[in-house]
């Protein structure tokens, strides 16, 4: 199998985005490594070997996906036995012209500390802990937003996201059992209906996921998953509440369609 | 201040790291927009019109970072008055004949659900929630690996990125006041001793977040934190536990460290 190397001076996020995004394309499986803080000439070296190392044992050149900015460095790498995709080198020329400005290449630019944004989101995240699963029903005041659904249809992993990604401060109720029967919004939800975004989910796949965690239970039941989906989404359609159904998405998905239906602020872009 | 776009079928979360690396290298300010889940016409027309407002507003073109790969969506795109940039077209080309097949663009590939990963990911999240902050230390035999320093050394929000980005079970545990006297590894960890990774943080730093929490507290005092940074420090020297120091570093920063220096396997690449 063919290696592909996602390589750089930081976290290398950027190169994998980049790389997957590429590979993705095609319908073959290949081995991933990644390779960060490639900082030295001698750490270059020993990424370069290892590279060539990958090449001889597969009998094809490795594929190598990065974003050098420093010279040296990048030259050792591109002297790889492997195939260089280097994204920068062909819109960075393009982008100064339009700019009419220099790039002032520095290491570590996307994905290190920048002011504020840091705080924000250790901030954002320590709301999402302490607003999870309607254990504080007080603080909605200071939420960007508040997830709400039933149990286990995504809304801890979406608040923690939006925190840990953007910056977003969510918190998140669920909707229990006892709240079915007419089901109505609680007054201390009412109060910040602009806040509410509602998730969804297929009673199938809620059956699914809640059997994994309390087998043959009343919880899992397809009757009693069928009735909170259907008891949510229509207290969603009464009072106007946005929602998504999370059945097929991923949490990048989810919380990708709240921000483009909320047009929420994001404290990082 | 010109616009830049982020715009895609799907999350774009690939054409903001595509455009974030890009921008990253130009001293200078944007505003930034993403517009995701452009799948249809109508939508590409609304985004087109979006564009041109902005370019109109501010008198110069703005700047459209995209990777649509269906070409009806793509062409009413480049059509903006913007400029384009679209990474993709550069580089499928030489990466088909490398690869000796045909790109099979379809859309939603990079930022939706994989078979496995998702699961993996949420399962993470459960863990790393239920294994925060020393709460439970009778489940270490699952954990992938354990963080642990002393109390706002970064330990809660790389747990939850190691899952919700990778897939990986982290649980954490903290050194407090209590363990400083002549800190030693207590059983349930020294049992788990080749899972275990260190953060500390400077002195300073340490005040400054700590104050922020509890202001004037012993907790928060300069003699405090200097002896726990200290003494945690001496502990992973003593026992030949790897750390890292998160003073100046992202989360990003600190968990890519984490997974370059324990080589840890991902669940999602």
């Amino acid at each position: 199998m063919r290696t592909a190397f996602y390589i750089s001076d930081g976290t290398a996020i950027t190169s994998e985005v980049f790389g997957h995004a590429l590979l993705s394309l095609f319908p073959t499986e290949f081995e991933h490594q990644t390779i960060s803080f490639v900082e030295t000439i001698e750490k270059a070296h020993i990424a370069k070997e290892k590279i060539n190392r990958a090449c001889a044992r597969s009998g094809e050149p490795a594929l190598v996906f990065h974003t050098f900015v420093n010279n040296d460095i990048r030259e050792i790498i591109d002297s790889c036995d492997g195939v260089i995709y280097n994204f920068l080198e062909h819109f960075v020329a393009p982008l100064e012209q339009e700019l009419q400005l220099t790039a002032k290449p520095k290491a570590h630019r996307t994905h290190s500390i920048h002011e504020n944004s840091y705080d924000y989101r250790i901030e954002a995240v320590n709301y999402a802990l302490a607003n999870d699963d309607g254990s504080i029903i007080t603080n909605y005041e200071d939420a960007d937003v508040i997830l709400v659904g039933v149990s286990r249809s995504g809304k801890t992993p979406s608040s923690l996201y939006l925190a840990l990604q953007y910056g977003i401060k969510a918190a998140n109720y669920p909707f229990t059992d006892e709240d079915m029967e007419e089901l109505t919004l609680p007054p201390f939800l009412k109060a910040h209906k602009k806040k509410l975004f509602g998730l969804t989910i297929d009673a199938q796949r809620l059956m699914d996921i809640r059997e994994g965690r309390m087998s043959n239970s009343r919880y899992a039941s397809a009757r009693q998953c069928r009735m909170e989906v259907r008891e949510v989404e229509k207290l969603y359609k009464k009072e106007k509440i946005p929602f998504v159904n999370t059945t097929k998405f991923s949490v990048e998905e989810i919380t990708a369609k709240i921000l483009s239906e909320t047009g929420l602020q994001r404290y990082k872009y």
